[in-house]
């Protein structure tokens, strides 16, 4: 197996030493040249540089490890080198806003999206190695024209990768779920950590459940407002039920409501520990 | 050292045992006879029993774990029995509602709050192994009442207790530190768990961020039910700057203001990474 990988940072430069040692031909690019160096010097790759158009024919499939905003355009340039029956897919955590186009743009090659549900806190490819995939989820997203056989192939690269679940899901569904269970959780930890209007004493007292909520405060600026605005439509309904939540929980507070409050724990309680038996 | 633990459940029983492990000579009283039969056979405590008149006049200090409503009540019946110098503390997460009149009710004994900033998703005596303490923070919240030697022996506990990080500080200071990095905390994650519309689902798919901010939406209701009532009025304050932040982000969203989006994640992450430092 022959890949591509565009965009070297720490998802891109998991791929590559992952799938590098599971006997994968890797060639990779990206602008930075430090990273492509990095890549060569640690094995993770076999070749690289910042020209796409040397490295296309070569593969059997091009993961697209860019930035949610520059993938139609990378297609818009470099569709022409792509040839029937490769495969290109990309790692980008929403999917509504460029599938459809992706896949018109990739003709004659198939294009076929994926969701890595892994990160870290941190960027580069000199991160890769603390990026775990091991009891991830992975996402395949086909759409309509997507044959069984594409679907099969993303499968066997999740499963090369090592992880843990590999689940196909229409990209509609794939947006809202995302969105509420990834971009709404940083939404709220990003809030949190804003709305302290006193931090230096704040990190002297934090116990485990602020650290735990706060983790993924420190998150990638650029990335992640691409990410949000791109699936801002489920995004802010799922604030507005969130809120209406906190709301109902405050309104028992004011209304000095034991029982309505002993209720709101005991739902989310049992609906969290339901969770647990996954 | 003597003490008395009032209330054998989480916390009582992960002192008794840690205490005894020292050489203290640990008593305990429970309304639950099976807790206190539980502890003796596990060699947590020397003796105990429901009548906590008959071990008072025995120790140096009496440890109120009990549930913050329960604490002027269980006074007012037993302070008759306390004695001159001897300590009487609790363990409550919230102090400015009960503290002052607890001082007056207790004397001539010597009335000194502490909080133990450690805990677990479950509750009694069985789970008390499992609440660490190492790492954590000891509060000890003296009033203008308390003398030097009295924190003093409370800082002594929280040492032999395992404790990190052992700081005094104001009741009122307390609270409302307590509201932000605990409380609001768990506001939060109850109501992200109870705006879940599609809970069967979820649990399919939820990365680290997602686990990670809704454990402590597993939460014994009765006891936080009392500890956000004691605190009504802080926390009101921090949900209400919370939403204030989520809300900016909301309409940045809604206004596609990628500017604004980045200013927010560029302040979270440098308010979170500089509480990595400590």
């Amino acid at each position: 197996m022959k890949v591509l990988i565009v965009g070297l940072g720490l998802i891109g430069g998991a791929y590559a030493y992952r799938l590098k040692n599971k006997g994968y031909e890797v060639y990779a690019v990206d602008l930075n040249q430090e990273s492509i160096e990095y890549a060569k010097e640690h094995n993770y790759i076999d070749d690289g540089g910042d020209d796409a158009s040397l490295f296309i024919p070569k593969v059997d499939m091009v993961i697209l490890s860019i930035y949610p905003q520059a993938i139609l355009e990378f297609l818009k340039k470099n569709a022409k080198y792509f040839k029937k029956n490769q495969i290109i897919t990309d790692v980008c955590g929403v999917k509504t806003s460029f599938v459809v186009e992706a896949t018109k743009l990739s003709k004659p090659a198939l294009y076929c999206s994926h969701h890595p549900m892994a990160g870290r806190e941190k960027s580069g490819v000199k991160f890769s190695k603390e990026c775990k995939f091991e009891g991830a989820n992975f996402l395949i997203t086909p759409t309509r024209e997507t044959s069984y056989q594409t679907v099969e192939k993303l499968r066997a690269l999740g499963t090369d990768l090592g992880f843990k679940r590999i689940t196909a899901m229409d990209i509609y569904e794939h947006d809202k779920m995302i969105g509420f269970t990834s971009q709404l959780a940083h939404a709220i930890a990003v809030s949190l950590v804003n709305s302290d209007n006193n931090p230096d004493n704040t990190k002297n007292y934090i116990g485990d459940s602020y650290r735990d909520l706060t983790r993924i405060a420190m998150i990638n600026d650029t990335l992640w407002s691409e990410l949000f605005l791109e699936n801002k439509d489920n995004l802010i309904k799922h604030i507005e039920c969130f809120e209406k939540n906190l709301d109902e929980l405050k309104i028992a507070l004011m209304n000095n409501d034991k029982t309505a409050l002993e209720a709101l724990f005991k739902s989310s309680t049992e609906i969290r520990k339901e969770m647990e038996k996954k």
